[in-house]
């Protein structure tokens, strides 16, 4: 009764999501302050109509984010989060054994959204901090998949190298940008050089509205256009809308949070490093972390019995990391002197050993 | 770049969403009472952790629903609306040139849907009353999209010739219960009796959120395992979460929404029968109407002038009809008036013609 590409796939597994307060939650990349006070007012404004559907092509969104962007409404459409964006970008291009490019180390979902079509991954390599290789001489994808910053490994692509996949690749290229508020720059030049560039958002990370949903991409018009016929007709409820139009708008109170959680990403990396950890340089919301005096699995374990949930994601590349979410000052000295304290028990244990 | 199903789609049309609050809205079958007010303290608590992603599994709904239906936690998924539950069946289920099976005249989403997938409708026959003719001897289709009540012509579908699709049939069965709030009997006995029958319900209609985008489907643990493959893992947002439990645990609110709203639905098929105008018996929150004395189209266009919108489909089997949501008690008297008038300029033309 079912496709075979449904039977054969796998679910994606998210990260955990415990709903006891008290953790502290570094594992799925939240954001550790509150959204803008405006939501609150956005939010009465809808209550005042939930009976009525909400307005089908989230119009004011779309407004709010082309003054944001620069992108004229029509070649943006809005999703349930930006995974429904890629759910809707895949269902509209991919038929079985169909290729979709892909880096070896990155977001998890691609490849599960992939196999969810019955497509075939095609793997591009990474250097052993995460940054890819030199490209094949021709790429045949009907689809290519691309985080910037990459997830878990925090670094933005080489403009280069995404130029280079973007003028050689025959089908759509697609540029997520989940973590985009978190870098030094964006990828909406190449929007308007390469018609086969798809630019996804969310507000998930940047604008700490992980629990409303709400994803973009920015993209040509006969992109949009196609996405625009899988999209269910009322994907963004009228709250979603409200929300993300308030908080779109609040430009300055997030501004500010960015640039705090910089400060603390920079200040993360330097205890860690003091720590006897190595850190890739991240343009993200994260630190990829490996810890040269335990290994990571353990440092996973022990963290979690003290309540402090960070990820580690076990396959072979990523085996000898975590990647911990910048969480607030008080939240990232608790984590630091945990492993500080951790390091010592290690050393004295060490000693013994001796 | 896209696939052909894909390109060769079209996009469904949803009813007129106008924003305008002035204008009485009977379309698309919203709900014209408020819900519940259980539902503001709900968003106050939502409100506290929207940096925070929504619980994956949308357990505390489920329970709730479980609760309700008496059906485990575990034969249930919860989704961005019904239609996001109908399309993750869709996606589930069909591969190009599947057959699926609906009535000749129903809710238009599904042929959307099925051609998105690249399948192919098969059409049940039904009556000039909209009742489904006779089954063929046998049916081989991969699926069956029936909704009861029907849309748009708001009656239960006959028990006996439901159970003989399910016994027939080789695929999965969806009854689609948008409208059972609204109606004198449900399909639960069905999910018993036969392992191949999904039951899909919203919230939209009987539980006044429209605006929120909440739906379910009751199904065995084999479908059940299947669709959460499909359905992205943060797919309800944290709001609609906490709005669903909210409304669902207050029955005794929406009783008294129900009862009323039948209540209006007797009264207005009643006034309209008055006004010359054939009314199809319905079970749901709308009526299908056929007037003696003007065109449905006309109808559909003077109504629209003077600020009152009602369903006009116009296409071949429905071209006679329009189909009018249960508004309140005031606007289903201004609908009324403004009927009554515009049937007594026509006397009054038709007079001086003849």
């Amino acid at each position: 009764m079912f496709r075979k590409c449904i039977l054969a796939a796998q679910s994606y597994v998210p990260g955990e999501q415990p709903q006891d307060k008290t953790i502290i939650k570094l594992n799925t990349n939240e954001n550790p302050f509150q959204p803008s006070l405006r939501v609150n007012d956005a939010v009465s404004n809808a209550l005042t109509a939930l009976n009525r559907y909400p307005e089908p092509t989230s119009h004011v969104v779309r407004n709010a984010i082309s003054e944001l962007c620069g992108i004229p409404t029509h070649q943006i459409v809005v999703g349930n989060g930006s995974d429904e964006i890629l759910s809707l970008i895949l269902r509209a291009t991919i038929d079985p054994e169909d290729t979709v490019g892909m880096l070896d180390v990155t977001y998890s979902l691609y490849n599960v959204l992939v196999r969810l079509q019955g497509g075939v991954v095609v793997e591009y390599p990474t250097d052993n901090m995460f940054i890819p290789k030199k490209l094949p001489s021709t790429l045949n994808e009907k689809l290519i998949l691309l985080a910037s910053p990459n997830a878990p490994a925090g670094n933005l692509l080489p403009k280069l190298w995404i130029e280079e996949v973007c003028q050689k690749v025959p089908g759509l290229v697609v540029i997520d940008e989940a973590y985009i508020d978190f870098a030094s720059k964006d990828h909406l030049h190449l929007l308007k050089q390469f018609d086969n560039v798809l630019i996804t958002r969310t507000l998930s990370k940047g604008y700490a509205l992980a629990g409303v949903r709400l994803g973009y991409v920015l993209a040509s018009e006969h992109v949009i256009t196609e996405l625009n016929k899988v999209r269910d007709s009322y994907n963004v409820d009228r709250l979603a809308q409200e929300i993300a139009v308030a908080a779109l708008r609040d430009q300055s109170y997030y501004q500010q949070v960015w640039s705090k959680i910089k400060t603390l990403r920079t200040t993360l990396a330097h205890d860690l490093e003091e720590l006897d950890c190595t850190v890739l340089p991240s343009e993200a919301n994260f630190l990829l972390v490996r810890p040269q005096w335990v290994s990571a699995k353990e440092l996973y374990e022990r963290l979690k019995e003290k309540g402090v949930l960070v990820r580690y994601f076990g396959q072979s590349r990523l085996e000898d990391y975590v990647r911990i979410t910048i969480g607030t000052e008080k939240e990232l000295d608790i984590l630091s002197s945990y492993l500080s304290e951790l390091r010592k028990n290690r050393d004295f244990l060490d000693r013994q050993k001796s």
